[in-house]
């Protein structure tokens, strides 16, 4: 009656084998939900463990006390460290995740990276490639231009070869951006698409999580409760990161409207993308999305006429995208589905540590 | 230390006052969301008594147990009656509101107006000018053409004149419709906008009860709960009377892509429209929309770079509306807010009622 | 074809009564939920003006930018003003609705008392007959003793006799105590319950708008979304006042156990009771509670076997209350439910004033 | 710059060695909620392969296509198969997992140990040790009494010895059960509470999908958003599960009231229980607790004057529970959170094949 199953004797080997050569991972600036969310994925996950995690505001707490979500896969011992960047370059941690305001990430990257570490940064320093469009979008000079270069783009899905995985310094796609460029990108590559300036319009819905942990009354539960909104039109700061990577995927300048939302929901971003397409097919977009994502576990793509749903995303490292396509106006209209905390923050930094790592893809994100 | 406040008497007075000139009003269809709107409406209004809700399943139950959120304000003898069109047209009702599917309103709605009463129709039986877009959108013949001639389509702060008012039979807006119009129309009007077909990108998100009130696994708590979603693309049927409507308002043809969602939340429709306006700048929008809605209690104009909330207008009878525009992609982006149930439906249809009966046209609706 | 409907000259009239009938109330504390509440109801109530909102923080401010969601209902014009308790008691406002802090709320009460207005006080400083227990409770001396022989407890539906209406000063009720009071009082004043002490068992789960409007991390929306916590138990604030009525309906000390919880929702309070009472019927129950609230109109009796829902009393100033009894254990389980800014907090101020005023008792209340 | 991390050799293999020793596991009654949490559980459980899911109406069907929310972790070959009895038992399945109604459960549980395999039941049919309780609360005589004997009640953390590991069939706990045991259990066990019949008061709050996946009008999101109920007040069905193991572990009949509630969210119960302790301190309790969870990975005991919340256990297999007393009532309050269908459903079923199987008792479920 007993099932063929491993004999405890088994587990205790594969458990030890795992222990021995797990490295150490640490989180800066856990004190928002994508540090929460890179806690919750980094206590769970089989290959590394989770040694540090340091906030100035929060050393010496428990991190069972300060997430009481992960009561069960973090140690009773482990507590916030402080945030001094040079001792803790100098602390045996493999990967350091940055979850920063940007323009303190840079610091806490140029520290790690001098130390020989490597940092997965989850702000917006090393997002854009152009300085120049960092000041105009974030108001303050660009804090480290000279490791800009050393700091690739990487949205694992669309890296067109495996260079990336020999940087010191991963700048880790924005949430919006990655729930937009998992749909365009390959149809831009493919030529498929060479949209007018301003004739792509882009409508994204966003959880609250989105908007941070801040105590504002903004986003008291009482403020965004059955409550959707516009906000941030037609400037939102991802838009530079927006057009900077769809205009490389175009290879010709890529300008479109951005209209950001705040839904009452915790998670998730539902994107609809309407772009002119005439002469497109949907079965062209079907094929060119096949072949961009085969072998892709974090990439479902739905059946046109089907929509993907942020529900069906939560809590999931995966991006969900379909498409129409309307004869009477000739465009497209493309939705997708991603979790903003996963795919797009927390879950797509512990995808890029995985292969960084050589990892199986999906480590301690299913 | 008494204030000066009316005396018992004189509050008895006026009151009485009031039910003696009181007329009957009466509803066809109560069962779905959209019919216990307006039940709770009628319920309250200063002006008018709720004498009848027909329903075929529940003729006989008391409103109260029907309705127990409306328990204070529905007298506890009122049982729904039978349906049977012929028998309520020979009752005393004044105005008869039908909250039924489309197809079958149009039996109500001949028999009502061949007995002399009033009717407003909330279903989509006489939205359409066009019985041919009728067939191509709802898949069937029209009910009832010969109706159309005395049936406006009116929404009310749009109305040119007032001839509507004398019609026997009106047909109400739909929701998202309503929604999109109140925005657009007086800058299609004043020739502002001249849109390429296609061009213009409407994205709508309704709360669940635009779904209706239907025992379906997909509108259950916990499918909808916590997930957007779009669906409909690229033709819902909104979409014919959009399109009717606003191509009378530019007196030329108007194409647009239509992306409904549907949002977690009970009420509400929050829509953002992208229109191509190079040349066009936000002051020459709010000077028109300024015209066209001075004295209109029922529309709020919100300042450019503030953005209308589906919670600020929830329970009201009010659109919020307020656009911005963008130098780099020669846009406008229009943003509005309704509850999809008040005046994307019920209390629309009230307000529409008090104009036709010369009440205040905010009886009852604030 | 025209029903019989007043005519605008009718109508008229009737507002010209009205309006010049029309005095004038005032608000103080108009930042938080409850004070948001209390400008909905007044704004649109058919027999007062509000004439006055004060308040430090916004004075200067329209109220209609305060407060979106009563932006058809607010006139343009009216401001916050300077919130000096002496200069606003020599305003011309019959009646001041305090929506304060407690302790704060004293100072005010105070001089508009002196200048002979009259005044509607929904913190807890006059609640407590007894000084000794404010202390306890509120950790700090009763700050105006002397005023509390002049201001009564007032739950409209429980009061005894018409005394209370000559009162300068009255305190309202708070939520959960009013959601305890209208199920438990009548059977306490009966002599049916005779509750040992600590066996009378109270669960209540309120609204996060209860928790007011505090920029406090543990009130954000992804904090508090999907997710429903104990807290304040044993000894929550509102105990003493729950104790002090309830004892005083029986004519006898009364100790129960008040489980205070938070429910993901914005407003209601559900509360349910467990109280041993071997030999007394559900049917003694209902006689005592109909003879209690026959030709009440805000509160709803349901039958044994079903149960109040928030849902239904949300937006509404009514209670709900409904009872079974359990043979196997001896207990009776009654259950009620409001809306905690209603019948909890605003809405009852309102009706108090409707009855002082001598007003219909649901005027602006329905 | 590498870290030590397994290369892809090592991980290959270490896969390989998984993949070899696999057993394979299968559901019957895979469209309700339930059904959906084990599919997602065990999709990716690192020890066993989802080899079959049974089910008369989706037979067929691709799970991918049935559960969108797991599309990276279901094989997109695995479809639905039919749900005959006799033919499943004969599939080489080691473990079976029944989320069925109860009455059908007993069928598929019979045919599967007769044919050696092994079953989790997930439906009621095994929860009573007593036929006749089952006759009284399910209203049918029981399905299988003959099986009763080789079908022991588990709640693991609660199990005294580890006989239940070599029984065919395991019946798995009600999800309003193993809320209140977790509390319980040690405390009755211990001799520190002696209830009187009656005396001990339950109140639950569960999330919806606790009322499972049906097309009922009751449960749309429309009719649960925004509201809390009671329900089944005085005898809802876990009532006898709930007394009957309280009176097991008491060794005496314990007779207590439970109170269940819908509360406006997916998932989570939210149990807070009142007991007459009069002597016992809360130290006592914490010290039972502490002995009775030592190294049980799935029960998180807060400090006294913290509270359990259910939005931190969401998703999670853990019980959190926690300890107040009140000198002035004599009692003790004990509150805790589960994940209904976690702990309270799926989660457990498979931490009870983990045990069964020798796995790591927390294996798939962090």
């Amino acid at each position: 009656m007993q099932p063929a199953a491993p004999t405890t004797a088994q587990a205790t080997t594969r458990e030890t084998a795992c222990a021995t050569a797990k490295p150490k991972v640490g989180i800066v600036g856990a004190s928002g939900y994508t540090g929460e969310e890179l806690v919750r994925l980094l206590a769970r996950h089989p290959f590394v463990t989770l040694s540090h995690a340091a906030s100035r505001s929060l050393a010496g707490t428990s991190l069972r006390k300060a997430f009481p979500q992960c009561r069960e896969t973090l140690p009773p011992e482990l507590a916030f460290v402080g945030a001094d960047p040079e001792s803790l370059a100098r602390e045996d941690v493999a990967f350091w995740f940055l979850a920063l305001p940007h323009g303190v990430a840079a610091t806490y990257a140029r520290a790690f990276v001098s130390a020989g570490r490597r940092v997965l940064d989850l702000s917006a320093d090393f997002r854009l490639g152009s300085p120049a469009l960092y000041k105009e979008y974030y108001e303050a000079e660009h804090p480290a231009p000279d490791l800009l270069a050393a700091a690739p783009y990487v949205l694992p899905e669309l890296a067109t070869d495996d260079a990336w995985k020999s940087a010191p310094l991963i700048a880790c796609p924005g949430c919006y951006p990655t729930s937009i460029q998992i749909a365009l990108t390959p149809l831009l590559r493919a030529g498929l698409l060479k949209p007018a300036p301003g004739a792509t319009v882009i409508n994204s819905y966003s959880g609250v999580s989105g908007a941070g942990k801040k105590a504002d009354i903004l986003y008291l539960y009482c403020e965004r409760d059955e409550s959707v909104k516009a906000y941030g039109i037609p400037r939102h700061r991802h838009l530079s990161e927006i057009e900077e990577q769809l205009s490389a995927a175009a290879g010709a300048p890529v300008v479109v409207q951005f209209n950001p939302h705040l839904a009452p929901m915790k998670r998730g971003i539902s994107t609809t993308i309407t772009v002119p397409a005439r002469g497109v097919s949907v079965e062209q977009v079907y094929r060119v999305w096949e072949a961009a994502y085969a072998g892709k576990p974090f990439v479902g793509i739905l059946p046109s006429g089907t929509y993907p749903e942020t529900g069906y995303v939560s809590g999931t490292n995966r991006a969900d995208i379909s498409a129409v396509s309307d004869p009477r106006t000739g465009n497209l209209v493309l939705t997708s589905a991603i979790d903003n905390l996963m795919k797009g923050a927390g879950g797509q930094a512990v995808q890029i540590m995985n292969l960084l790592a050589d990892f199986p893809e999906t480590a301690g994100l299913v």
